[in-house]
């Protein structure tokens, strides 16, 4: 088990004064405590800070005088964004959540105050957590790099640097949001022997399974963030759906990268869960099989290889828009642990900074589509379907190639460990809208 | 001649009470009026708006009151950003502009309250004028993309898409600034020959001179626009340079495109030079040569075509540390303008949202390297030294195929053409720092 310290907020005996939260299938027990962005659908009021627990959000910074002396860190959360929260340091968040945790266990005195500021959340609006400075989108499990190179390179499907360099691009920050309606792209593609290409949507439109990284504190331009501090700088966790136009990446992407077919649309869940909240779940980094080249001394830590890993298994399920007519159940398209990863969540940040690049309060990372070794655990239509040789069979008798309008996407994320209280992320969900009329 | 109206504001006949403005040499007359955020040296206010006159700002929110109906727009310059201005419509822009300009006309009544608000650009301190939410890279000198392309791919330069898409990358806004120092980034690098790479300093870094715009207005996600309206979302222009790795980039780019071999830097100009003050340079889009398919629909307008170019002319000059101690002065490297570009800046806006992909008020893009078809026309010491092949030989004695510890390089951008007053850009200065100890 790896060395991280747990405290009294992960304890597996303590229950919540909101009933909700005991129950075992919630996500948001008394032990997970996200924070996201609500306003009440009644209210005209300015987006603010919430803690999930159980079905209901607790409204921080009305509830700050209850905190003592977290008092000040919850009044923070009157902002419409977490970046004043993201902005300070691990000591910080570690005082606010165990403030909370306390003030929403049974038998506070308390109780009768803050339940005064309860919301169900079926009454409430979300909306981002952060606005993210910028976005950096990883590569990081190396069986989705070698699933996606294959469609590309048969015989060669990772590039020499794989094994090297954690590979990233930078996505666009002003398409990012909470889930909803994703409007199909279109755009440039050029088929199969034609030497012209032509505009029309998208006919290769994808998900991608992610693990989406909240940045916290800032760094200086200049001065790298080294790995064994790097955690110092990950405020939380959440679910992240890299919607991608298939066609539109392979026909614009050489030689500078994927731009139009991924910046139309990125959707998070809408509650960050905390580094503190997943403690309980570190892992090891995965074993690099044998042969594979050890990571350069920047991206080298007995520590991170210790603990650097987390345990989060996501899953995808995909419901037409027939098969909720029908009324029969999402079907899970992919099931995988980002435990797998190639790269750590450490090494991300110690990369990425390595050439002097600042880091600030609520950047975000994504982690690239988290799939395992496994027919199950395929985190994209491209890797299930092929790159579209292979079709995917529904119980509504539809096939699936990639996605149709009216197609819902919902990603959901959980972690579980013997003797603790399991977790999870909520849901982080996109329907597509057809195209626009050309 | 394009069919661009122009006003009183660039009357070449129009000149300022501040003497420095009507200087023949002067980058800032009264026909210019960029803006800038600024500070005085000695004082602790918040940055704040001001437009650039001779060699003065003039402190556009303190004046407000003198403005007369465009009050409450230069009120707006009280922020630390321009992002407020920016984020409104071109009627606005001009209606501010040709106040500013009526205000700082010779005879103006108010002169004497105005000067009061004057302070010489030796006192103050410039920052960025605006905090970009994203950052667009194109490469839009199809000169550059061919020299660039054939270091890789010498019979084969351009990639088969380049005529078709304004290629485009999103880069990073955390490392954008007004100038000064760049630390020399580390990174990992692979010689040719090796298997495995190593991590170092960079040592082949260099400069890419570019062409910056600033964005207006915002759209909204999902809702393309289109490139009759494209110029709308256009507030203003700055000079930009990109600096760049190359050892970094070209190990790492594959596939997703450049990362950190970008990302440690990128350095514009203080000033913003409006699209209003830019009118009279407007030309046509430079002719396709023969053969070159025309842009598809939506990229295709008669007008963009007709006055979609911007005639600013780029020059880079280098100075390394032995030839600033010998007094000697700084040499030029490239000079192009922008006019030669084979993608204009309102087929960059069409193309960047054709997916639907919203903008925003600051948003940036960096037209790519600017070179033409000249040997002294070339944006990159990649190119002048044919990918290090080629050295530089400076009046020092010094030689160069990338840059060195204490170079400095500084970017200028002028207009000019027959019966205006030239306008200018200011300086785009940067000087590489040793990198950090291993």
């Amino acid at each position: 088990m790896p060395n991280i310290a747990l405290d009294a907020s992960h304890d597996a005996s303590r229950r919540s004064w909101v009933p909700s939260a005991n129950q075992a299938s919630t996500d948001f027990p008394i032990q997970n405590l996200p924070y996201g962005i609500f306003r009440l659908a009644a209210d005209d009021g300015t987006p603010r800070g919430g803690v999930a627990i159980g079905d209901h959000i607790l409204d921080v910074s009305a509830v700050a005088p209850l905190l003592g002396e977290a008092q000040a860190l919850g009044a923070l959360l009157a902002a419409p964004t977490l970046q004043p929260l993201m902005s300070l340091s691990p000591g910080a968040w570690t005082a606010l959540r165990l403030a909370l945790s306390n003030l929403l266990s049974a038998g506070h005195g308390e109780h009768r105050r803050a339940e005064h500021h309860l919301h169900a959340m079926s009454s409430v609006e979300m909306f981002l957590p952060a606005k993210p400075g910028g976005f950096v989108d990883f590569f990081a499990s190396i069986q989705h790099a070698t699933n996606a190179g294959r469609t590309f390179r048969p015989d060669n499907p990772l590039l020499p640097n794989y094994k090297y360099v954690p590979i990233a691009y930078n996505g666009r920050t002003s398409t990012i949001g909470v889930g909803g309606e994703v409007r199909r792209p279109r755009g440039q593609t050029r088929s199969a022997g034609e030497d012209a290409p032509s505009f029309g949507p998208s006919r290769r439109l994808d998900f991608e399974a992610e693990l989406g990284v909240f940045l916290g504190g800032h760094s200086v331009q200049g001065e790298p963030v080294p790995l064994a501090r790097a955690w110092q700088h990950v405020f939380g966790f959440c679910l992240l759906n890299d919607w991608s136009a298939r066609d539109i990446q392979a026909w614009e992407y050489q030689p500078l990268g994927p731009f139009l077919g991924k910046s139309f649309a990125t959707t998070i869940s809408p509650w960050v869960v905390t580094v503190d909240a997943l403690r309980p779940f570190r892992v090891p980094v995965r074993a690099r099989p044998d042969g594979d080249p050890a990571p350069l001394p920047y991206l080298a830590d007995d520590e991170d290889q210790a603990t650097g890993a987390v345990d989060i298994v996501l899953e995808t399920r995909l419901a037409t828009a027939r098969m909720r007519q029908q009324g029969s159940e999402a079907v899970r398209l992919g099931r995988a642990s980002t435990r797998e990863l190639y790269w750590s969540v450490g090494q991300m940040v110690a990369h990425h900074t390595s050439n002097g690049c600042s880091i600030e309060a609520g950047d975000l990372y994504g982690s690239g589509t988290v799939s395992d070794d496994d027919e199950s655990g395929l985190g994209s239509l491209l890797e299930i379907s092929r790159a579209g040789a292979r079709s995917l069979k529904l119980p509504s008798g539809e096939q699936r190639t990639f996605l149709e309008d009216g197609d819902e996407v919902t990603m959901t994320g959980r972690c579980i460990r013997d003797g603790f209280v399991p977790i999870g992320f909520g849901r982080c969900v996109g329907r597509i809208l057809p195209a626009l009329a050309g």
